[in-house]
């Protein structure tokens, strides 16, 4: 497609935009979409609208997806100690959760190069988006997942259509499989975690926020970090309406994982962690010991002053309760885990009382198993 | 509240607006919120915005409901033999339901007059709806519900908190049980069956039907009928604004329902049909084999040109799958069963090739058993 590039994150060189995931040729790094300098102001500028990579996007795949709801949360808030804590509920998307705001974007690019078969690995969310979206592209889907994956998520991956692989052993093992496939098979591997496309998706989100906050964006906001494609989808957003001076200072962005699993937090608080050490959370959106885009969601949360935090099981159990108790939100665990983050953030000084601050409700707590 | 009182649709008379859910005391039909003629004219008759019978609606509740995408269905559309058919994607409500919409304005109104605790009776969406916005709201709230409901939809109730009532029998049972409760414990009856509220929240739906479709209405809309509460409120919706001369005709609106619970279908085609001979249908959500507004879902359906047709199990289950293979829509059986009459009613020769036709996703396939 001619109006973007593909260029590295960490050493800059840039190559056409295919449908390829390889990570940069030179430094090994995953790909970002750089929009080419003519096609960056196209008279759009005072309305907050984002650029997208779909060529063209009347004929790109849409299920709806995006523009969803920002709610006050007067009791939960006055618990954690913070009078301006609000939630984007991004469970009411298409397929359940905020996945689809990527998928579409991807899919439709996939649609663009003229795709009919593609690869996917992911035993939630991503899979369930993916096997959606390429539905109602008419593209065949295989979605790799572990074989010991929850059956309602298989379910829902099932429903739309995918094939669905299963694979024993490690959650790196099925990728590996999922490679392995579209190679021999000679299919494109959209992949949420490498494709530079999945991201471009998900930066609606910080358009829309600053919409829904009429142009005073958030002080903070606070995510649920496994492979990070929305916080670094937000960061692009907020990047961009900051340059076309619709916004002023990003938001400071805060990353939330298991304490079960919490590369990013070792990583950025210097403790030492081994992937090797993982163990199983509830919070199983965010259970990636090996992020790939790890290094830039460490140089974003040093650019907008972020933290990250890990939290322990009981605290996203509880938070989920407290969530659909107090405010009437049935959130998955892992978007649980991101609230249980805020309070312990809250505790460590970072945010005041009349600070605000949004966390994004990441998936649909029908998804899972319920606690009950 | 004074600028509304309550109407009954059969004779006529008014008494004040208050929570109580009895019938007219003259004729015996459940009432309706009219509002004041002083009222009537407040300055919005340029906008697409409804007249709402919350006193306060600043202080009101609300999870965000609403506001629903609409979407083309195009490989299902034409699979049918129509060009131009759309889903709205009421499942894509904070609790996963349409329902959202009547109850966030029930619980407002409940609000306005101090409730603080309320009895509701149902199994599925209303009870888990109910349960969310009671939540959220600070009320308590009793939900009675069969007593061999699918786990799934009790879960979802439980988790906002709710107390379940679980009654042994027949639905009717249920009803009962409810009703002897609010009585004995002098608590509010907020019943999604009876409320005047609840379809004044409902019709929303009409008014952004009339947004979406730039005021050019449908010419069909087809619902999942039980209790009728969706199709009254867009019916109601539907009047407003055509008297506001916002739109012009109103689109034929028509009912489905399960082949094993069509007391509707009955009455409207003149068939025989005993409540005693209903039996178990995947469609959940419409098996009411007593509707409590019957009457008035009839009158409307002579008043706008349109049919009732009645659906057999294989075919909702098989349109629950087509759906999601051929759209990536994700709906429980009770929302397919529109689309499996939807097909039913095309076969009349009601629906031409060129009509606009709509059909709202009223429930998300989360929320029950998975036909795999």
């Amino acid at each position: 497609m001619s109006h973007i590039v593909l260029r590295c994150p960490r050493c800059g060189r840039t190559r056409p935009a295919d449908m390829s995931t390889d990570v940069c040729r030179d430094c090994g790094a995953p790909l970002d979409v750089e929009y080419l300098a003519d096609h960056k102001t196209d008279g759009k500028s005072n309305t907050y609208e984002a650029r997208t990579p779909v060529h063209n996007a009347s004929s790109g795949v849409s299920l709806g997806e995006g523009d969803t709801p920002c709610v006050h949360l007067k009791a939960l808030g006055e618990n954690l100690g913070m009078r301006r804590l609000h939630g984007k509920l991004e469970f009411l998307n298409p397929t359940g959760s905020f996945k689809d705001r990527g998928t579409a974007v991807m899919i439709s690019v996939a649609m663009d190069h003229g795709v009919t078969e593609l690869v996917e690995d992911s035993s939630g969310n991503a899979g369930a988006s993916v096997s959606a979206y390429a539905a109602r592209a008419g593209v065949k889907a295989h979605v790799f997942v572990p074989a010991d994956a929850p059956q309602a998520k298989l379910r829902q991956i099932r429903i739309y259509g995918a094939e669905v692989h299963p694979i024993e052993g490690l959650r790196d093992a099925v990728t590996a499989a999922a490679m392995v496939y579209h190679r021999q098979q000679g299919l494109v591997y959209a992949s949420h975690m490498l494709s530079p496309y999945f991201a471009e998706g998900t930066k609606t989100f910080a358009y829309e926020v600053a919409q829904q906050f009429d142009g005073a964006l958030p002080d903070h906001i606070v995510f649920p970090v496994g492979n990070g494609s929305l916080f670094i989808g937000a960061f692009k957003g907020f990047c961009e309406l900051q340059a076309a001076g619709h916004t002023g200072k990003i938001p400071r962005l805060h990353c939330v994982q298991a304490r079960n699993v919490m590369p990013l937090v070792a990583a950025f608080t210097g403790q030492a962690w081994d992937p090797e050490a993982a163990s199983r959370t509830v919070a199983g959106g965010i259970a990636i010991a090996a992020p790939s885009r790890q290094e830039q969601i460490l140089d974003i949360l040093r650019l907008v002053e972020g933290t990250a935090v890990a939290v322990e099981e009981p605290s996203i159990m509880q938070m989920q309760l407290d969530l659909a108790k107090q405010e009437g939100i049935f959130a998955e665990p892992t978007s649980a885990a991101a609230f249980a983050g805020l309070e312990e953030i809250a505790k460590q000084g970072v945010i005041r009382e009349n600070d605000t601050v949004l966390v994004p409700v990441t998936g649909f707590g029908l998804k899972d198993e319920v606690p009950l």
